[in-house]
């Protein structure tokens, strides 16, 4: 049978893996697809920086437009990034009637609906494994491994930089400036860290993860985002003592009223197998209603892991290269004339429950005040840990897990706590989750 | 577009629990697969017997052959079990030009190359994802969401009865038979529980798995099967001492001699995740070349989480029944013209490192002749542990620790060392195993 021809554009850490991985294993991924996989060309806009893979054999260009419109090429493999000329490219490769994979999660996120809306139109294929989670195979999992479930909620540690920063933290007691600063030395970090540490790249794969799970149009506008920046030693150390941990999770459930869609700072009980992913690794809890919860856990990043998830979606499409389009497995796993908008719930709606660190002055009665605001929100106290006062400040830190409370209340009695003149500090405030059942 | 007639064949736990989860969420199903599902018959040999289903929508019949040979059906669901009815039906059924979905791992394990031979040869696809590690989607995961790596290693825990009775003797300090006998009257494990704690059933579900990940045909009869049933309490307490839980795993690698699979109780470091896999859920670790080391947690058994597996399969099925045969995902996820004969490596070829419990008389020079036997061997002890000695019996164990060694000099060793006069009893060995890089 004849090869397929592929064409990559860019070839920077992922471009490299992919080529790098094509390479070492076609034979095997030949008697997996059944068919050669044939780097054709590939292009990268600086053809005289050294790569991280051999490109002697393959027809490199600059032009990737050289890659998109030549008509032997079957499958487009866009590894740029970015929204800018990556969505052109894959708009046009779309409409030269080319299957694209992409790792590229800010432009599915992004971008997702209109690209997918001209992929059917055009009868081709769109395959975005790589842009969640690298290596794991969560986007097929959840869109084919679980198709018969009502999927109920989904949690998952999808950025592999948060999550070194906070287990450095956690095990070694380092505070979060001094850690950041070591992932950015390691190259784990961005030189601007705001995408990973502020939950941005969080908020990207989770938006695709809750279309997929929900089957709702991509809304990643409206996600709500909270970094991890504010997370001081203290609530590690509280956490931990309380039977916790603080994990960045995003977060996508769906509820009678609609779905949430946020990335927090989250306490988590420590048994839970997600609290025990350490590192820069990356994991996923789906809770399906007939499965129930599932985990998937691997590297979420890197050259070669993330080379991982896009040969797998080139097979797939090799794989389904005769399949009449109506057939193939839709996009956001439903098909799209069935996604319906359920709302995205605001986060004042989001009932949670809450771990609250207060610096109190030490002084008789504060503890009455807070407690006497709280129960007039209607939140109940299920544990209180009071520390000794913090050495040369006076400053007596309460610590308190809630019972779950609308958000919005919990905002309006923060607001109160906050006006006592025995909380000259702001209240740090996380969510906690039980992920359980 | 016209539904897709499917017909069940067995209305026990797993079918009662398709035709629940087909029912139930029949709105989600087809919105992801693009047309409807409808069961269209289901066969029980005992109709009065009450199901766990509402059967009242459903044409009945006693007689599966009326399934077999009903021409409207195109996809047969086997939930009858074992190799007797189960194989002549499937057979038929195949012969019939019928899709077949089943969740029986010993059809699989055992006559699973001829049956993929004539599915083959018919045009159809058998479908098995429900033989393994119930709801969690590993099959799908090696087969297609690994399909650009070369796998080198899987271990799992693949078997929840066995699970639930290390865990508990774990956490309750309880004794393996106590244990059991809670196992057998909450009904995870079965009156006669060999299958289970004698890790039959493992091996059924390791042989397919290891045909997956390396191209192999199925060879459950040269599976190395070793239970549980010999772990002792102290074994147990030992190795947490030690920094590791005892775990009964199923274990297949590739090496340059050939293929390792075997299921046994291993030692693996507390660090790692599956360490941390307790009670009856399952977890596999899938180490790839290009993704590094993957884990799939989830519900090994139970009605409704091994009937998400087989409605995955169904909806993978009817997505894909417009698809060429040629170019549908191969059932050992490689071509089958492909598949070549590399060898089954008996245990004692194996290599592994080992946890040694040896019960001495207190006599001096004990210890000296024990190490000096490992040494002749070739065996360097990596930890040591003497214990007091145990009370009313004057015995003292020694916990020792190995480097890795090839098995065939560990068992030498293991013979000279219960010749001695010293060592009265047999000595526990387990096998160890870091699952790392």
């Amino acid at each position: 049978m004849q090869s397929v021809k592929i064409g990559i554009l860019g070839l920077g850490t992922v471009g490299s893996g992919t080529v790098n991985v094509l390479t070492r294993n076609s034979r095997e991924i030949s008697r997996r697809a059944g068919r050669d996989i044939e780097i054709y060309r590939a292009a990268d806009r600086d053809l005289d920086k050294p790569k991280g893979c051999d490109t002697s054999a393959i027809n490199l260009t600059d032009d990737a437009f050289d890659i998109i419109n030549d008509p032997e090429i079957q499958i487009v493999v866009e590894l740029i990034g970015g929204t800018g000329v990556a969505k052109e490219l894959v708009i046009k490769a779309i409409e030269n009637g080319k299957h694209v994979v992409t790792a590229n999660k800010a432009l599915i996120a992004i971008h997702g609906n209109e690209l997918f809306e001209l992929a059917q139109e055009k009868g081709v294929t769109i395959s975005f494994e790589a842009a969640v989670a690298g290596g794991i195979p969560i986007i097929k999992a959840m869109r084919e491994g679980l198709a018969g479930n009502r999927i109920e909620w989904l949690a998952g540690i999808i950025n592999g930089t948060g999550n070194f920063i906070l287990t450095e933290m956690r095990e070694k007691g380092r505070d979060f400036a001094d850690v950041l600063a070591e992932a950015q030395a390691l190259g784990y970090a961005e030189a601007d860290p705001t995408f990973d540490i502020e939950g941005i790249d969080a908020a990207h794969k989770l938006t695709i993860m809750a279309s997929i799970a929900f089957g709702i149009p991509l809304q990643f506008d409206k996600c709500y985002t909270e970094g991890i920046s504010r997370i001081a030693q203290e609530d590690v150390l509280n956490a931990n003592e309380l039977g916790y941990r603080i994990k960045h999770l995003g977060i996508a459930k769906k509820t009678t009223a609609g779905v949430e869609l946020r990335v927090h700072p989250t306490l988590i009980p420590q048994r839970r197998l997600l609290a025990n992913v350490n590192g820069v690794m990356n994991a996923v809890v789906v809770k399906g209603d007939a499965v129930g919860p599932t985990l998937y856990y691997g590297a979420g990043a890197g050259s070669e892991a993330t080379a991982s998830a896009v040969v797998a979606d080139i097979v797939d499409i090799v794989r389904a290269l005769t399949t009449d389009p109506e057939n193939r497995v839709p996009h956001l796993a439903f098909q799209p004339d069935a996604l319906k908008d359920t709302p995205i719930l605001p986060m004042s709606e989001v009932v949670t429950s809450y771990y609250l660190r207060i610096h109190t002055l030490d002084k008789p009665g504060v503890l009455a005040d807070i407690t006497r605001i709280l129960s007039n929100e209607g939140i109940n106290i299920e544990a209180i840990l009071q520390k000794q006062p913090e050495e040369h400040e006076g400053m007596v830190p309460i610590i308190m897990l809630t019972q779950a409370v609308v958000e919005k209340n919990m905002d309006q009695a923060i607001a109160q706590i906050e006006a006592l003149d025995t909380v000259p500090d702001s209240i740090m405030r996380i969510r906690m989750e039980s992920l359980g059942g």
